[in-house]
């Protein structure tokens, strides 16, 4: 019997196909990230099936031990379960534990990315602007930002 | 004779001693970073003398060659002159380049973190929140976060 193709039931596929191989972010890195954000975000929720490496792989155009890596992180994070023949699953009673870990990473990078912006001289509202303008755009963390951005 | 001691008489030291050798941002990439931004606000001018490497490297407990790195990358930039027996100097007539570096690297930085906070699931003004909290701080590019902040 063939194996059987996963169907995107839900936004997984679509949220994991935001991940871009040209960031300066690892790609197993943007993967691991995108999950925690979709499950904090009530996107993605216990007991959805993640695409299999192998597939998720090949439509994204990186290397199949590259997904693999993020899943297995995951799975010791405690966040995904693998079933032997049935593919990989989000675990019940994790957003509480997504919701942390995503609080002290997006304050970690908007600190680091504000301090930047002081140490180089700008002023409070201009960086107040750009964050308004991100506001505006529909966001892709690891893509690149659209050109309004860059006035 | 003995080798002439680096005398801070600019704010070279002091802004690369800000360096975190436990960031995710490589340790070269935050001195190359911390250069442009040095610059772009005037803190640092053209003519200025650089610390030599050696004794950075020992001041901040990192690797020579880590230094020598961004150092090199800097004057293949046309930021920095080495001038043999003499150090290296800051050319004169690079602040709007830097400030063009600046103003990338920061909107990249902000796009991505206030796009991973979107994502995640914040609000708008849950990330406005944490920005403003972050001008109340003396910030430090690549430090981590005051406990502040992970409220």
């Amino acid at each position: 019997m063939p194996r059987m193709k996963y169907v995107s039931d839900n936004g997984a596929l679509e949220l994991l196909s935001t991940i871009n191989p040209n960031s300066n972010v690892s790609v197993y890195v943007q993967l691991e990230n995108l999950i925690h954000f979709g499950i904090a975000s009530g996107k993605l929720k216990g007991k959805d099936r993640l695409p299999p490496a192998r597939e998720l792989a090949e439509k994204l155009d990186i290397n199949m031990n590259t997904v693999s890596k993020a899943y297995r992180d995951l799975v010791v994070m405690g966040l995904l379960t693998t079933r032997r023949g049935l593919g990989v699953f989000i675990n019940e009673g994790v957003e509480e534990q997504c919701k942390q870990f995503c609080r002290k990473t997006i304050v970690q990078h908007l600190y680091e990315a504000v301090s930047e912006g002081v140490t180089a001289g700008f002023s409070p509202d201009e960086i107040r602007g750009i964050v308004d303008k991100v506001f505006q755009t529909e966001p892709v963390p690891y893509g690149k930002p659209p050109a309004s951005l860059e006035l």
